[in-house]
Parts: structure tokens; C-alpha cells; sequence
């Protein structure tokens, strides 16, 4: 990584440096922006590109709406021009038609993107500043667009193959570790001694995914426990005082906490391949491990149940346990996806509901959202393609024979609370 | 370099070879395609990708030119969804109407070609394959259209800030030198003592661009020779029995030669911001350096004499060098800019013509393109930008005050040869 | 340090593990070490020194001893040996008499020790037992003859020449910061927050020396404030509400703290190599520091004032000064060196006594030792060969103008308060 | 490496540039001698050292062999004080009396080289003069003593546990690539196409030694074949059109050259650490390889048969693999070991004679040292120890059935010759 940052960090100086004074510092934001996008000069681009992003990053909240309000509608598509260039390639296709249509068809804010990420470092303060724009998204139809240019560039650039996956141990940059500690977004890590528990113990991994043009910057990352059987406690995962085993006595590997690190990359997604690839990986380097598994909140189950099932109360010990797998395998939103958030997410990746844990999350948010169970989600790398195809194409959750029966034992559960609750008499 | 190199070569593994018997063994290229682009899911998408490159690679050139017209024509835009989807956007603009017309507003074979680069490596394989499309895109129109849209994504994935500027030299890996002696286009390297002359002197300099997934693969370097003056002839320049001087003691860095390597990337410049990088990375590490040329060909010299004012059969000497600058100031092509393709490049990155010199290459090659003149193109980092937006705006073509006059002679030379030409006595 | 960490890390294995089962599993200590002298078999000598180190590692404290003393008289000095190879040697000098009286000359443990520290590990090793054998030199004067054959190989191995100098900041990896935290002797790091503020900040520095054998552990490391002016205190330097300067504001690089980290390399000094290639460094680097000072406590000021002239009390202020000045620049110990231990390190560096403060240490151990008293010795890189000279030569302590004159009020008053003292009045 | 590398090339500096005005420029070398020798400041003492090796490098031939016989005389034991040194510790042993003995046990000229290997990169310039020292041994005895310090120093430097090992192949720098060609000493490399054949196939390896604190020279390398089962023919092995197989398809791996690079370190033995260290990392990283073998010259075999066995003439076929059998298995020198260096080397580390070929080795140094014939050595992990002690006791050959049963044909075989050459009718 210090390879690439070095180089990284050597680039370019005396050209941007000096050129900025002939280019640009008495040119307004929109006239740095046109010159940006007419001029094709590699030097003053990147002198001018560092000026937008300069000024860019001075401005204030209203300013910085301001700036993506502009930007999304002096940018904007030309509907007319691609009308004509469509027909145009229509009448003729071939190589210029489809350079014109090619051209016309993108808005142009697209190309400014491009430019602006030429600057070495442009990357991070491009992610930096789509993470500005989502806030204005909702209120703001017109940035709604330019946030899916954004997004568009972006799946482009982090595309899967550019990706590298580090592991983050003890002998990881203290710089990186602060990092850990900030973007977890799970378990809070609440100071290094934790971190240490996390990181340094031979049964703990931890790994990233990072991009090479933000080398100091993970992307995503995932905690790994390895264990001796699947757990059922997060809290006894992270006890302070549990027994360390040597990593070739575990059988099992826990995914017990997953974080996207940067809120402007929202809508990339990596977290279907980082886990993948850390099973593929830590089965080749420990062949004992025969058993992929998450420890996963069930973080919409009793908003579920104060909804829908409200006599059940706050169940516990095996009416939790039943009730959480009925609410997995069969509640679902009006898309006909599961309900639950983080289910949706492992079963699209291929993962199948195995256990679930009642007294499993004994924190106050764990209780809240949860009454305290938690999910173990199976990836079985022979069987991840098939279940997502299952679900993919129809739907359909795959679990564990022992979740079906705990599922159905859930549904008689609830329906007989609702009969209760109606029985006035 | 080889950190990266290192990580990627150790990515997914057991994803990859397990899942295939699972997914399309069995299915032809085109239900492959299908797959690819329908399916969502990494790992079986990983799985097809590498059948799809496996097969494609395994194809004649019957068969390859097949694919891309395929590939061409059935991935192709549909107009009338795309005109539907902009008279939804203009019609209500918002996210989902913009989502659906981003969707319509690119052909499908764009989306192909990323998911194609998911898979590790698959950038150089991508690389590999336009290398071949470009046999075919003279031939058959749909093909160039295929061929845009590779090059649109390899100019957003090859942007300038995403590469990564590495110094060659004699302590760089023999794996690299082969491919140095492999693209080196302007003056052949013979052999490894051929090389190691122009790599290991204190003297003499080389540097390429990498892109971090293909840490192996340059994508243009350039050579350099610190001298103490402008030189004037490139034998001189490469002769065997030359004087080395130390670095300290040069005055001039001497582009002379720069090559890109990957056929593949037609079209997606890099030599613009190499040579600037390299001037300003020099500049910052040896101070003395205050002159940056090129020593450069006039490959369209001779033809032009030939064409345009044979009577001047093959001038040398002073009459060589003013009609070497007349051509190469004054002699337009069509479109306006300077005949010589050489002479568009530089004065297109905001060189100017500085010295040409007669007697420069005398090699065979040298002697049939230009009667063995050559030319130095300055890069004046404190004028770069003003000659390129002079250029660009009106074609203006900076030269020193020596090089006009000998233009203006150039220019006498040539009207009394075609009067000589034309008087019949 | 990582990639010579990795190839430690894999060497020798199979060799190491399969082959103890042939040599020596069921051999007494004594044997053990007398089969590692006499056998010249590099594969089980390296068996045998693992199963040495082991047994050892696994002795207690007593067992340790008995250990000591039988390698120290078995393994000692043959003086009738040496005189006959001595006089052979002398009656006819060449070669064989020379291997003959070279190899008499030396007993054998230190061989022993040579043969141990051919296993890949085994200098760290070594070095963790001498830190043991320490403990038994004072009660055992054959210890202390061993002592000084490890003092000798550790010399001669960890010579200037084989060490590296590497920067430790907040980019090092967490596994080596424990360490700094662990061996810092002067001012306590009391947890990450604390070593934060010392790595952290750009006005910040710290290096260590380590051996390529032992990549993982720093020898000894060196504590640097970047400062404009010179500082006066302690507690300001490290305060947590310090306004942090860029590095090209500063003048000067304070050394405040320098810690050995080996209690087994006692007695082979790194000290003085650090300050001298940190202040040439930082010298290259940052040209605007011209002053490189260290911030110093005064151990044995008030135990001087206590035994020697009681009569002042406890001085502060400007007393306190002139009192510290002259216990520095007066006071001698029997040999005639400065009475104060961290005096006599830096003059014997070549450095010289710059100034002093009262009030500079209010810590209860700074009270305690020197009535809150710190002073800056000054390594002037131009004149430290010449004040080490004088220093060595005629015990001349190099001073500035302001000291002496300091020095010179403060022998006064001790004079002034003798009389006192003595006056029964 | 090159981290090293880069480490210690940022070493000391200024210091050293700065301070030799003060100290030394107007000394004889003698002075300076004296002056590295009393001095013990740090500064000082690297400006010396580094001005007695540019001095010493300036010398001609006849000016290094009188610096040597100058230090190896003025720098000699003074017996008169290593005798009353050894009485006073005779009489009271202790840690003062041990250190005077210690001190007068050892010329001053040990401590010299010590010291001159304080300055970074001391270590190669020392094995340099040594190297020089070398050519004067046999005429001056004065030398032969100094030689024998060197030795002993760098034996203690160059312990086997402070060495690395590393690969070198077609991705090493071809800065060492060079030293590869340079340093071959049993079969020529002619040139790079030559090299590349030798390290870039799959199935070919080479690994080297190196001292962390000379990370571009390597100090022995070793050339490894991956075979089909045991190879009898170098020319087989080396030919240019020989058809490359996969490293998992050999079962044999062939230590086939094995060069010292340094002559300055003859004496300091790696060889046999290397082949074992090797064998042991190829038989964890290829377990299909189950045979380690070498294919070695027999240097010494026609030089005996012309001085004992002249009436053999040219044996070949059988008769010169009987022959070859018997010489390696039977002929001793005066002390009783084999005659042939190269079997002394392998069965002094344990291998045994496993097979001999004629016709093996066709090159005109092939058949005048040994009409043609080579030799495998084995190294049997399991055997090693066994051998080894067997040889080091009772000089035991260890040797193949086959072999024993070839040697003693070939015993008759001479002396039948020998009867034939006698008898006179």
C-alpha cells in the first residue's frame, strides 16, 4: 500500500503549482468549470480542476447546494441535441454518428466528473463531495440526477476488479487503525485496548477492501472470529476475558460485523464480494474451517412485532427464537423481499438463514431491536449461486430444516396471539 | 509495484474454480453473454466472466470478428426505448425517470464490458480484446461503434488520476526490461546491452505510466538524456563510445524517444501528461535541468518534398533545415493544423518548434523520411499552457525566433524551386 | 523492515524440526552444549542450539544461575594452553601458530555463543539471556567474565555499521508502537492519547536504531520536538493544549527523551550514533533548524546539594540556576568527569552545557531530583569533534558564556551558604 | 531488499562530509590509524574511517601489501603484556582482570577492522581488502595472521543466522542479474539469453545468500533443476531446445552449479546452509519432490588416473563409470580424506555418492578434468546428521549399493592395469 501512496504522493507538484497563476485564480465557479470541460490542456485542466475543488471545499452548506443545483442544470442533458444525434445515428450508424450520439447522450456534468478526478487525489475529494450531495437529494429533484452520475462514475471506477483486499492486523498503520475505529459501525469499538481484542489475537482477522487511488482509505471492512462451533452470543465473542484458541483449531469462521466506511460511495456495493473472497481466502489459508457464517442483528424484528403481532409482548427463550425465524423466513415488505434489512442483504448474497439465538445481544440497542436474538446466516460457497438464483429469481428464502420448524412453530405463535387479542370476551 | 502485484495475484481463488461446474459449462457464448448481463450475482457473474475471456481467447480471427459483431449488434441501442425513457424524463425529471433514461441512454454491451472487468485480470484481457476489434472496425461500421464505447471506458478507467509514474531503470525486474525492449517504437533496442545503455548511465533516464491492475504492463514510457546543451544528432546521442557526465552536471533533459504499449488503448492519450510529469519531476530533483526538449523526427518531410516542391530534390545542410522548418511551420493539413503528425502532438501538448537540425539521423529510416533531419520541440513549463491555448484556438504555432527565419528561407527556397520547376528553359 | 521480517520468518524449517529427534532429545545441558562445540554439522547444530535455547528458556531463576557459572567455568579460559600457544606463536610467527594461539586466546563460550546465534532467532534470544545473566554478575565474578564475552560478541555484532535508522510515527504499525510505549524511560507514556501527542503531530518526531536480526524490536529510540526557540519546559512541550507548528516554521529540534530499549545490550552504547545521524538528518531535511538541543534532567543535582551543601535548601528561581549550573560545569566525581551521569553522556557526545532552567520539571520525581531544574545541552554538528576532544583528553567541559557566568554566581553562593553554615552565629 | 537497501543508502551524511576538514585531512595514514584506534568519538571516528578506505583504495598493488605489513607488524599481540594480563586474572579472577586480559588477547588489529566497519558500508569495502590481503598470505607470514583476524571477524559477521535468503529470478533487478553472470564460476553464463534460460522457466531456480548489510551483493548462489527423475548429462540439462516441464510434475531437484561470489570471504563457509536451506523451502513448497540430488564435476579424477593409473589411458563407458566409483569411494589424500574437493564439500555436509554417468559433462573442461564423467550427490534429509558424523569421525563414504558395486570393479580394473603395465612381456 505505502508503495502506491508513496508514488501517489510524488506526483505532480511543480506543474500545478505554477501554472494556476496564468489560469483561473480571477475566474468565477462556473467559468472554472467551462474552462475545465472546453479546455483540453492536461496542465491548466489540472491546475483548474484543483481550483474548483479548492473552492469547492471553502464553501458552506447553502453554498455547496448551491453549487450542485448549478452544476446539475447548466450540465444538464440537451434532450434536442440527443433527439437529432439519435437521428442522425439512426439514419446512418457508424462511427461519427455514434461519437456525436455517444456525446449527446451523456449530460455533461459526466465529463466534468472525469476531469475532475484526473487531479491526483481527485478521487477521495470527488467521494468527499458526493457524500455533501446526498443530502440534498431528497429536496432537490435536479440533484437526484447528478447523484446518479456520481454513482454511475463510481461503480465504474470501484468496479470489483480494481479492488484489493488488505488484512488489518497488529502490524497495520496506526493512521489505518484510527480509521477502523471511526467506521465501525456495528459493535462500536470504544477505544485501542478494544481494538486490540479485535485485531490481535491469532482466532481474530480482520480484512478491507481498498482502491488504489485512495490508498490510505478502506472502503469496507469485515471482523472475523474463528471459532469452535457457531456462536450464539456476540457478547461472549467480545467477553474480555474468553479463552484464545490457536487459529488451526477452529472449524468455523463468524463475520460477526460488517462497516461501509464512506458514505459517498452509498449505492456501490461491496460487501457481497469482500465476504466471499474472505471465505474463499481464509478457507485456502486454514482448511479446517469447514463452517461461513455471520452473527447478524435482526434489526427490524420487534418494530415488527409492536406492528403486526403486538400481543406476542417481548417474547423470550424459544418464542423468540420462533418468532424470529417466522419473522425472517416469511414476513415481507411490499416488494416481496424480506422485510428485515440485513436478511435481504445476505440472502441476495447467496447466504441461507441456519441458526438463530435468543439472549444473543444483550445491549440496550440489541434488546430494543431485537429483544436480544440474533441470526447466524450460512454462506456454503456450493450452494451461494444456486440460493441467490432461488431468490433472484423468486423469491425464495433458504434456511435450515431447523429454521423451517422453528418458522412454523413462530407462525401458530402468532396467529394464536392474534386470536387472543381479538377475543374481547 | 510488486505490493499490488502481490495482492492481486493472490485474489479470489477457490470462488472462481469452484463455481464453474455450477455455472454455464454448457452454455453457448451468446447464453453466456445473457448470463453475465441478466445475473447480479458476484460470484456465478466472476464464474462466467472467466468462461467468456477463456473463450473468446481460445477463437480464431474468423471467430473473434464474429463475436464483435454479435456482440456489436445485438447489445446494441434501442432507439425507441431510449426515446421513450428521455419523453418520460422531460416529462416529469426526477431520479427513477432519470435512472430509466441513464438505463436506455447507453447500449448494453457498455454494462458487458464492466462486468467483464470484475473479474481479477480482467482489465488486460479487456485491453487484449479491443487489441483485436481494431482489425475489424475499418470493415464493419457496427464494430467502430463497439470500439467507441471500449475506449470511452478505458478513458474514464485510464484517467490520468488513476496512474501511477514509475522510474525504469537498471534495478527494475528483467520480466519489465523484456517488454521495454518489446515497445520501444522510435529508435530499436537491439539487444540487453542495447538497453542497459540507455537504462543505466547516471545520464540517461526512463519512465512509464502503470496502471495499478496491470502492475506488469507498462502503458507509455518515455526515454531520457541529460546533456549538457541541445543535442543535435540521435546517433550522437546513442553513440556507444560516448562521454557519460554526471547527473549534476546536465543542463537539458532530451526526450527522445516515447512509445505506448498497448495497441489496446488507441485513442486514450497518456504522452501529454508523461512528458509534463517527467519535466516537473526532474526539474524538482535536479535543478540545473532549466531546458526540456525533445529530439524528435519529422517523419512527413520527405513525402512532402516529394509531393509538394520536388524540384527540390534532397536538400542537406542549411537548405535542409529551412525547409525543414518552412514545412513545419507553414505546411497545413486539411483541417488546418500542422502537416507533420509528429509537429501535432508536440505543439498540441504547448511545445514549440525550438532547432532543427540537418545530419541528425542518419540512419536508413531517418534519411528516407526527413533526409536525416530532426527537430527539438521545447516544453517551457512556464509557457505550455498559453502555446497550447494558442494552438488550440487558432492553430498558432509557437516557434523561436531562429526557427522563423529559417522558415521564411525555407519558404523563399521552395517558390524559387517550383519557379526554377516551372521555367522550361 | 517487514520484508526482512517475512524472510526471517521462513527460514529453516524442516531441517530444524525433523532432525532434533536424531540429536540430542535425551542429552544432559552439559552434552547438549559440548555436542554444539565439537559437531561442525550445520543441520544438527542448529537442532541442538534450538534445544538449548529451549531447555534454557524453561529454567528458573536458580537453574538459570547454575547454568551461568558451569558454561563459565567449563567453557573458561585455559591459561597453560595459551602460554604454550603463546610461546609457540612467538618462537615462530605464521600461520598455524597464529590459528593455534587465536583460538587458545579465547575461551570457549564465546564460540558457544557464535554457534547459538547461527539459529535464525537467535540473536534476540541471546540477547534476552544476557539481560538474565546481569542479575548474577555482582555476586559472581565468574559471571561477570561471561558477562564480557557477550559484551564483546554484542559489540561486534551490533557495530554502528549494521544498524538502521528508521523513523517510528503515527504510520508504524501498531505491534512496534506497544513497544515505544513499553520502553519509554524518561517520561512516561501513560496510553495511545499520550503517544498520539508525541507521534502524531508534524512537530513531532521519533526514531530508532534496530539490527537486521531483530526487525521487530528497536534498540534504542530517540524523542524530537520541532520548536522555535528553545524550550524551557517540560510540561509545555507535552502539554495536551499545545498549538502544534508546521515543520518549516521551526528553528529548532529538541531531543527530550532517549530510551535503551535492551536491558541485554547494556554496556554497547547507541546514544550517541542516534543524536548525531537524527540531528544530521533532520538537518537535510529541514534546513531552517539550526539549533539541535537537548531538554535534560539533572539527576544528581539536589542529592549533590543535600550531601555537599546543605545550607542552601532548596534554591529556586534564578539561585536554582546558578546552583545547577555550577553543580554541572564544577562538580566532579572521583575520576574527575562531571558528577552528573546525563553531563557526563552528552560532553562525552561532544555536546555542551547551553543553558539551564528553574521551574522546567514540576513533576514530583523532577522536584525530587533537581528542584524542577532541566537543561539543554547544544550538539553544534561543527564543534562536537572538538568538544569531545577536550572533553576526552583534559575532562574540559564545553559551556556557553551565560552558563559559565551562572556557574560562576552560583559557586559563590555555595561558598556564601558554607559560611553560613559554619558561622555559629 | 531494497528497503534495506534504501534505508542504508540515506545513512549518515552530513556528518561525515562536513567533519573530515576538521579531522584528518593532512594525516599520514599511519596517523590516522592511530587517531581510528584512540579515539573513541563517534563523528570523528566515521570521517577517519572513511578516509583510511579512500586512501587505501588510491594504493597501487605494492602500497597495499605495505599497508598491511604495517598494521599486521604495528598492530601485532605484545605478548610481554598478554602474559603479566593473564597472570594478574590467573591471580584474581574477575571482571577488571578479565577485561585487561581480553584487551591484550587480541592485536589491536581486530579492534581496527571493528572500527572501520562502523562506517556504512564498511562491511563491503573490509571483505574488499581482504580480497586484496589475500594475494600476500603465502609470501608475508605477517599477513597470514592478519588474514586470519579477517576470518575470524567475518565469520562471527557473517553467521549463518544473520544471513537471508532470497530467490533470484526473471523478476530480480538486473543490477544483480549482472553479478549472477559475473560471479558463475562452474558453468559459464554466456550472456542474458543464456541466463534467462537458466532462471526464468518454471522448472529452473536459483537462490542466493545475502547480508543484510550488503543487500546488493550476494555472497553464494546455488542453480536448481526440477527434474523427471535423476539427470546424467549437464548438456541435457543446459540445452537450448529441452522441453520445459511444470514445477509440480518433477519429483528430482538438481543443485547443478553452486558459486561463491566474494572471494574476500574465502574461508567463511555457506555452502552447505545453502543447499540444505534450499532443499529444505523447495521440499515445503513442492512436496511432490522427493530426491535432491547434485550433478556435480569430479575435478580431480583424470589427474589421478594419469599420476596412479596411467595405464587406464581415456577409460569411458563402463569402465570410466567403474573407475570414476572407485576414486570417489577409495582414493584418500595424506589426511585420509577423499582426494576430490568437490566429494570432501558434499560428503562433509552429509550427501552420499549416489551416481556417476559418463559422458555427462562433453565440454573441453569436461573431458580433460574428467574424461566426461559427473557424479550425483545426495542429500537425504534423513541421513544427513548421519553421514555427516560418519564422515567427521571415521572419514565413512557414504555411498549407493550401485556405487559400492561400481567403485569395486573398478578397484580390480586398476590394478589389473596395473599388473598389465608392469609385467614386461
Amino acid at each position: 500500500m505505502s508503495v502506491l501512496g508513496d508514488m501517489l504522493s510524488t506526483l505532480l507538484d511543480r506543474g500545478v503549482r505554477s501554472v494556476p497563476r496564468l489560469a483561473g485564480r480571477n475566474l468565477t465557479m462556473p467559468k472554472l468549470v467551462a474552462e475545465l470541460l472546453s479546455g483540453s490542456g492536461e496542465i491548466s485542466g489540472l491546475a483548474i480542476a484543483k481550483q474548483i475543488f479548492e473552492r469547492y471545499e471553502a464553501l458552506d452548506r447553502d453554498g455547496k447546494r448551491d453549487f450542485f443545483r448549478t452544476i446539475a442544470r447548466e450540465l444538464d442533458l440537451d434532450p434536442a441535441r440527443l433527439r437529432s444525434a439519435l437521428d442522425a445515428y439512426e439514419a446512418s450508424p457508424g462511427k461519427e454518428t455514434y461519437r456525436a450520439f455517444a456525446s449527446a447522450a451523456e449530460p455533461p456534468r459526466q465529463e466534468l466528473i472525469r476531469r475532475l478526478n484526473r487531479l491526483p487525489g481527485g478521487t477521495a475529494r470527488l467521494v468527499a463531495m458526493r457524500r455533501d450531495l446526498l443530502e440534498f437529494t431528497r429536496d432537490h429533484p435536479e440533484c437526484a440526477a447528478l447523484d446518479l452520475d456520481f454513482q454511475h462514475l463510481f461503480a465504474s471506477w470501484f468496479n470489483r476488479g480494481f479492488l484489493v483486499l488488505r488484512p488489518i492486523n497488529w502490524d497495520t498503520a496506526a493512521t489505518l487503525l484510527d480509521k477502523i475505529i471511526a467506521y465501525e459501525a456495528v459493535h462500536a469499538i470504544h477505544n485501542w485496548e478494544d481494538l486490540r481484542r479485535r485485531l490481535k489475537p491469532v482466532d481474530r482477522r480482520c480484512f478491507a477492501f481498498f482502491h488504489p487511488s485512495m490508498p490510505g482509505e478502506p472502503l469496507i471492512f469485515v471482523e472475523v472470529a474463528l471459532t469452535r462451533g457457531v456462536p450464539g452470543s456476540i457478547q461472549a465473542l467480545l467477553a474480555e476475558d474468553r479463552t484464545e484458541i490457536g487459529a488451526g483449531e477452529a472449524d468455523t469462521a463468524v463475520f460477526y460485523s460488517i462497516s461501509n466506511c464512506q458514505a459517498g460511495l452509498a449505492g456501490v456495493s461491496f460487501g457481497n464480494s469482500l465476504i466471499k473472497q474472505v471465505a474463499s481466502d481464509l478457507s485456502a489459508e486454514l482448511p479446517n474451517i469447514k463452517t461461513f457464517v455471520t452473527l447478524s442483528p435482526i434489526p427490524g424484528l420487534m418494530g415488527w412485532v409492536k406492528d403486526d403481532a403486538p400481543a406476542l409482548g417481548a417474547p423470550n427463550g424459544d418464542a423468540l427464537r420462533q418468532v424470529a425465524a417466522h419473522y425472517l423466513l416469511d414476513i415481507k415488505s411490499a416488494k416481496g423481499l424480506p422485510r428485515d434489512p440485513v436478511a435481504r442483504f445476505h440472502l441476495g448474497n447467496g447466504a441461507s438463514v441456519y441458526k438463530v439465538h435468543a439472549g444473543a445481544d444483550t445491549s440496550p440497542k440489541g434488546i430494543a431491536q431485537s429483544g436480544g436474538a440474533m441470526v447466524n446466516y450460512l454462506y456454503d460457497l456450493d450452494r451461494i449461486t444456486q440460493n441467490h438464483e432461488g431468490f433472484a429469481t423468486s423469491g425464495a428464502v433458504a434456511a435450515s430444516g431447523e429454521l423451517r420448524s422453528l418458522a412454523a412453530a413462530g407462525k401458530t405463535l402468532v396467529s394464536e396471539s392474534e386470536v387472543n387479542e381479538k377475543s374481547p370476551v
